[in-house]
């Protein structure tokens, strides 16, 4: 199994909704079959309903109202584009779960969780090199 | 908000033994302060205490049993490779939660979840190109 992730999807309770969010965030996908794509780097990026999820992966949804145990991380260059993302998130309709602070790593980050309970962390991290076309190095902590 | 993904973090029970299951799928990483990074295309992926995952983005774990409404996908170049993945994983101890089968969308694909019960689904999909470092383009569905 090579080392890398092909898409990421997103259970949804109503795509148009989930879709309207991450519009609002500046994000454009296309809606096709009642599910949404975006290309988010050389990853694709996609919303669909949580039930048709469910029953597609083969496994039972407990709608379990809460953490699912993952969490997505979008970094940036500054500690300004922190704050700027948090607040476009609120303005959009998300819920800051973790106000932007410093963190034990020495950088600065807060985290939102999206209308239906997925979560972003929004972190400008100087130890993880982002390259302009958004693409992020793991260091080589074997040098620390 | 650039419409790009930078870290994928999956909360689990145990760091170690999360580890291990993705090392027998052949994957290799950093292993730094009970957390493991490894570098996924231009995305890092990485591996916390589902507990440490919680508490830091502000959000109380439930500890529900089930689904996370997340699946991640690895897509691949051939249905024979989708089967080698799918054998892979059950042997490194994953369950299969769908067996392998042709796609409404025309591909072939299954379903696994992890040690920890994240999901994966592992896909040939003709309609997603594939380059060479894995990278996956979502088609301009408006030509269809």
């Amino acid at each position: 199994m090579e080392q890398r992730l092909s898409l990421i999807t997103l259970g949804v309770a109503d795509v148009h909704l989930a879709h309207s969010f991450y519009q609002r965030l500046g994000w454009q996908g296309q809606e096709v079959q009642e599910t949404v794509f975006f290309q988010a780097g050389g990853l694709a990026f996609s919303l669909w309903s949580r039930e048709k999820l469910a029953a597609d992966l083969g496994v039972t949804d407990h709608a379990a109202d809460g953490f699912g145990g993952v969490a997505l991380a979008h970094n940036v260059r500054s500690p300004t584009e922190v704050d700027q993302i948090l607040a476009a998130a609120e303005e959009a309709g998300a819920r800051i779960t973790r106000a932007a602070a410093e963190t034990f790593y020495g950088g600065y980050a807060g985290a939102f969780s999206d209308p239906d309970g997925h979560l972003w962390e929004i972190a400008h991290n100087p130890g993880f090199a982002l390259a302009d076309d958004g693409t992020i190095t793991v260091p080589d902590f074997s040098t620390d």
